[in-house]
């Protein structure tokens, strides 16, 4: 992927996107034996790195294309990006949602203006059911993360870490990022490789759900075997896509992968010693630096980790802090 | 207050403290009905403002009296804040703390280096120990706010809040500071009548504990008739200073009210809708900006609230999330 496709797009994002905090604690550091930096994404527009991408791939189609708005599926932080970018930029939206998603995040998504169409997961092809609605209403769909002008999106994300680091005096670090369909990954690596070629990008993904991990080892993309059966439910993504694996496969260190304990733990962590609410699948790549580092990672060398998303609900984080 | 000396506290502070973000959630203003921007001082190193004002006291000593180090009693933020900033700057710091604090607090300011002497509450006067353990180390005092050096340092939040406002258009505001001793809400409002004279600082406190309020509305300084009884226990100070006072009397509007329910929701409130951390006495100003505003506030002026710590036990941040 061309690098400048980021720098293009963070001139889009630029006065729309926020610029997240890169934050530290002594704490961490100390349970880590050496610096983690957080970059904290979940302080992103709608509780998520999400909404970048979908700015990004908003702004990037013609002012004609973008009249008849952009249609997405997603039962979580990728509708409400899209949502909420439709709504900032002041085209409609519609999202296809799973009519047994969270009714939370149903009115979420109702609420940032888009239009919600829900669907019978049993019954229904959803697939099929996203192409007849964007062809009805002449929209776009912005995919998850298999989209250039997402994965650019998700990269500017990358440009800053190179920044804020170097401010810190950090050119030299591992970063780990959450990975489900991996255009995060894919962006930040591509970022990072232009701009901070001393930093190794490793994904971090949740145990039974490692795809991306296995995929590095083996040097052949592969899926996971199962669906569902993660708390990390943001990032439980059959497989890497066909753009976001090519990227990952060239330019990423090996992947780390964590318990569903050890992702609780880091929501805990985040709350403590970071003021910051995580989503167990956020906390990932903070787990994954605490306390399960990927092969490959030299000793001394700074971690950064990115916290991707904040949208937990209070049950789950209640279980969180029971732990502490 | 000569506003130059919070300037000179912005240089010393520089690359030190963090500068936090100003937030703003669509859900927000619209329980509002108008723009709140929140300003995210939990993020500050320590989880709370009082490292700015630490460090601002501790940088404004002779290198001669700073060796010896500093000594503060607190059990809170202020106690967190002086340790911090001396293992920062390499000197001793003692922290006075009574014995039956909570152990993570008293843990927690161990880990930042500093040397805890503790108190039996009900036999110690605690003042008097101070004096007699800062005079046999020689160690200079940090007061919590009535020290022009500390209220310089907290007045930087307000410098960043008149250039961060600005960035998003917004020259005209109400600002909402929680309120103890009023260190914090006096730094803010000399920062913002020399930087940002359209907004009008208003402090926010827990109902019981108004004595700011009453004071600005009889126009003599005022005493709260119990020491505690609030979940907010930030906060909780017999009556504002003989610094902070003058300044608030002379630069704020009148004072916002808050039930500790309005303060719970609020806490809650930035669980989801900010993805922030907040302790109950630092959720005070956003509750008044949902809930509880004052009077003299003009229709449709945005709303900035400053969250201002973030260090909250476990059981009581489970209480606010069962409210959602």
């Amino acid at each position: 992927m061309d690098p400048d496709a980021i720098f293009a797009a963070r001139d889009r994002l630029a006065q729309h996107a926020r610029r997240t905090p890169l934050l530290e604690s002594p704490f961490l550091n100390e349970i880590a034996g050496r610096r983690v930096l957080i970059k904290a994404e979940c302080l992103q527009h709608t509780g998520s790195f999400k909404f970048r991408g979908a700015w990004s791939a908003l702004t990037a189609l013609t002012a004609g294309k973008r009249a008849n708005g952009v249609c997405a599926v997603s039962s979580g932080n990728h509708a409400q990006g899209v949502a909420m970018a439709a709504q900032m930029m002041g085209v409609p939206a519609t999202i296809v949602m799973p009519a047994d998603a969270p009714r939370l995040k149903i009115e979420n998504t109702r609420a940032y203006g888009a239009e919600v169409v829900l669907y019978d997961r049993a019954t229904v092809d959803r697939d099929a059911l996203v192409r007849q609605v964007a062809e009805e209403r002449g929209q776009h769909v912005i995919l998850p993360f298999d989209d250039a002008d997402v994965i650019a999106g998700q990269g500017t994300v990358g440009l800053e870490i190179a920044e804020q680091a170097a401010e810190l005096g950090i050119t030299r670090a591992h970063v780990l990022v959450c990975c489900g369909g991996g255009g995060l990954t894919a962006g930040i690596a591509t970022a990072l490789h232009a701009t901070a070629p001393d930093m190794r990008v490793h994904p971090a993904e949740p145990e039974g759900f490692d795809d991306v991990a296995r995929s590095l080892s083996t040097g052949a993309r592969q899926m996971n075997s199962v669906r569902s059966g993660s708390i990390c439910d943001a990032i439980l993504t059959p497989e890497s896509g066909d753009l976001t694996w090519p990227i990952i496969r060239d330019l990423c260190g090996a992947g780390a992968v964590v318990s569903d304990d050890m992702a609780l733990d880091a929501v805990a962590a985040a709350f403590q010693r970071l003021k910051l609410v995580v989503e167990p699948g956020g906390a990932v790549a903070l787990a994954a630096a605490l306390w399960a580092l990927p092969d490959g990672v030299a000793a001394d060398v700074p971690v950064i980790a990115v916290t991707t998303g904040g949208n937990v609900d209070a049950d789950i984080f209640a279980r969180a802090l029971e732990r502490l």
